[in-house]
């Protein structure tokens, strides 16, 4: 049998040379069409296979899953049978899909209801969202922002290279990418006043992050060993940690961001598992000082993910505005992960743990409006014709990402929202 | 019809003087026995009501219950239905227990079913923890903190009277009173050297808290004004957030704290509603400067609630170190809800906003073990025998609290933990 991540296995499912979604990659979500209620559902080209229908006609006999797991409107029941029951999902699903396979098509007199086109699904979130951490592991970003709130002689605390400085953030306003993002309101101060004033935030920003989602659920006094760590991850999603400056600024000291932030924030809707992932593991940035034994992990444990944001202004077209690539992460997932649960804090299926910003070196690879515009100092020019210091109503950002090693691509589809203006009141 | 908090009220279930239990009160919790599973029920004297059953035998007849849910792991569903729902409920139960009344008698001849001992009851948690959101709303706390770690000259940060300074917690750790709590371990900072060493926290601290549970959802981009939030809220419990303030204070600049509080936070087990606690409503601290509009509230809206906090050291007597009132927060729940949401922050039934730490203005109203010791200058003296400055294994943090008006006293229970010692590995 052909292993799944071979770049020579093709389907017989017609897949475009720049899909994101080759038969090497198979991700997991929940759609929904017109006539469908949400379900399962794994991206293949510009189709969706329905996992329920599948299941339901007893394709996937001898992996003893449960009737109804993909009838469900989260995928933390299915994660939840953990990452090699998962991979056993996913083979199987590549052995269907493969050329000279046909038990799919023989089983089915409907294979449009297998097989749904892209085009007529509605995406839908992933997993119901347990808990939600955010990282700060860039050492660009944080030595960008430190510079421009704090000193740059010192731009980066005493505990940043000692430890991956993270924070709680809201599960209830993690949304799937489409969803329109409404211009928060709050309390902001505006410089050379005294007292803060209520209004809609004129400091709204993106945050171009990778997240990734837990499959397991230990008992709270357990630690999760590093290099156990990713028995516990099933995969990535991309996120987009939406920011008001102006808010975040005003509130954040001493006890860290919150309505700057909690307004919303944005995920790709399919889950690009770590086993599609495992051919694009590559070093990760050399840490000194050395980390402390409990962080302490060899070998390949970043991922080498090309991450491109877009801004489209109104009618105009999509513009690139930034590219940069996961695999500058100062702290692993894996090194995220370990330290979470060092105290024995409990993780749950379905939490969500981001990446903080994720910025190159240059400025061309800057993770956030913030970054890109120096603090509203230096305005991006967007199509030869407007500025934007940070986002306007209207505004649509979009994060796409995708591994390619010459060999073989898949991508994470599209991480996207729009500007609505504030409510009126 | 007598009214459900009137002082008068009496009923035929023996009620002993000193209860936080009277029929004033019947608050909401989670209960299983060595005989029954998980379900819920009210707290009345000494006895715990079992609400499955009263339901089961249609003494809610006309209130319109769906059947089973009472027979739940969690209360959220029960809350879902909102403020009115569950009163017309209180309202009902006040009745079948009031004197005078045989209706429960009559439907059984097995009353021990209905009416469940306490000794042989094990609380468990009363909601599913959908978000969890920690405030700082003590103006003396703050005070204190800030003149050790800061300036005492500037204890409290620009922004603190005109925004209910809060942040988010981890939701996966609350868990309920009598739960051992796991000395956690991390990374820590000795006074003196350049870098952090792995180690058991060496300063573990309780802290008196307040927190509210929502009973609704609202969606995300709406706010909650600050006269209709008391629709959104159900009741309150006591609430223990644990803290090891050698991690925390390695850790939380600049993203505020994180693994010093995420390994556990401890929640007493009966919801006591907020209409039970309408006769305690009090004015609170004027507020100066005055408020942003969305904040400003009028009327009482504190809660004249007794704090008290107990402290036992391995095998010796219950003693209290801390006592004071929730009545002194500067910021009121319906302030800390209408901000949370001003920025269209979605809420979900079953999150549980807590206050921060409660601290009066004398030394001996301070509610953490930082406070109290002077970050470990002061020892506390327990029993003329033992000197604490932070927790030792084996010791055993109670919080408790009653409402008490001179005509009725109403309680809460017990938040009650024990420190176990760090796992050694």
């Amino acid at each position: 049998m052909i292993k799944v991540n071979d770049p020579a296995l093709k389907s017989w499912v017609d897949v475009p040379g720049d899909s994101d979604f080759p038969i090497q990659n198979l991700p997991f979500g929940i759609f929904k069409t017109d006539n469908l209620p949400p379900v399962a559902g794994v991206a293949i080209g510009n189709y969706v296979l329905n996992l329920a229908y599948v299941h339901e006609r007893g394709l996937l006999h001898g992996l003893e899953l449960t009737p109804g797991i993909f009838n469900q409107l989260y995928l933390n029941d299915f994660f939840r049978l953990g990452r090699k029951k998962v991979r056993e999902v996913r083979d199987r699903i590549s052995e269907l899909l493969q050329i000279g396979n046909d038990e799919l098509k023989s089983a089915t007199t409907a294979l449009d209801v297998a097989l749904v086109s892209m085009y007529k699904v509605q995406m839908l979130m992933p997993v119901q969202v347990s808990n939600y951490t955010d990282f700060y592991s860039s050492e660009e970003h944080a030595t960008n922002v430190g510079s421009m709130f704090r000193d740059p002689k010192n731009a980066l605390l005493p505990n940043w290279k000692h430890l991956p400085v993270g924070y709680h953030g809201r599960a209830s306003s993690i949304v799937v990418s489409g969803t329109s993002i409404r211009r928060p309101k709050g309390q902001i101060k505006i410089a050379g006043t005294d007292t803060p004033v209520f209004s809609a935030s004129r400091k709204l920003d993106f945050e171009l992050e990778v997240a990734f989602i837990t499959c397991s659920e230990t008992l709270l006094g357990e630690s999760i060993a590093v290099e156990d760590a990713s028995n516990h991850i099933i995969g990535l999603v991309l996120f987009n940690d939406w920011s008001a400056r102006d808010i975040q600024q005003w509130e954040y000291v001493p006890l860290g961001p919150f309505l700057g932030k909690n307004f919303a924030s944005t995920i790709s809707p399919w889950v690009v598992t770590l086993d599609a992932l495992e051919p694009f593991r590559v070093e990760g940035p050399k840490q000194v000082p050395p980390v402390l034994p409990y962080l302490n992990i060899s070998g390949k444990n970043n991922y080498d993910i090309m991450l491109e944001v877009l801004l489209t202004t109104g009618a105009g077209e999509a513009v690139v505005i930034s590219r940069t690539n996961f695999k500058y992460m100062y702290w692993n997932i894996f090194q995220q992960l370990a330290h979470h649960t060092v105290n024995g804090c409990n993780i749950q299926v379905g939490d969500i743990y981001a990446s903080g910003t994720i910025s190159g070196s240059s400025s061309d690879s800057y993770g956030s409006m913030l970054e890109l515009s120096s603090n509203g100092q230096k305005p991006l020019v967007i199509n030869n014709a407007e500025e934007r210091t940070f986002l306007c109503d209207g505004d649509t950002v979009i994060i796409k990402a995708y591994a390619n090693n010459g060999n073989v691509r898949i991508g994470f589809g599209e991480c996207r929202g729009t500007i609505l203006p504030a409510i009126e009141h």
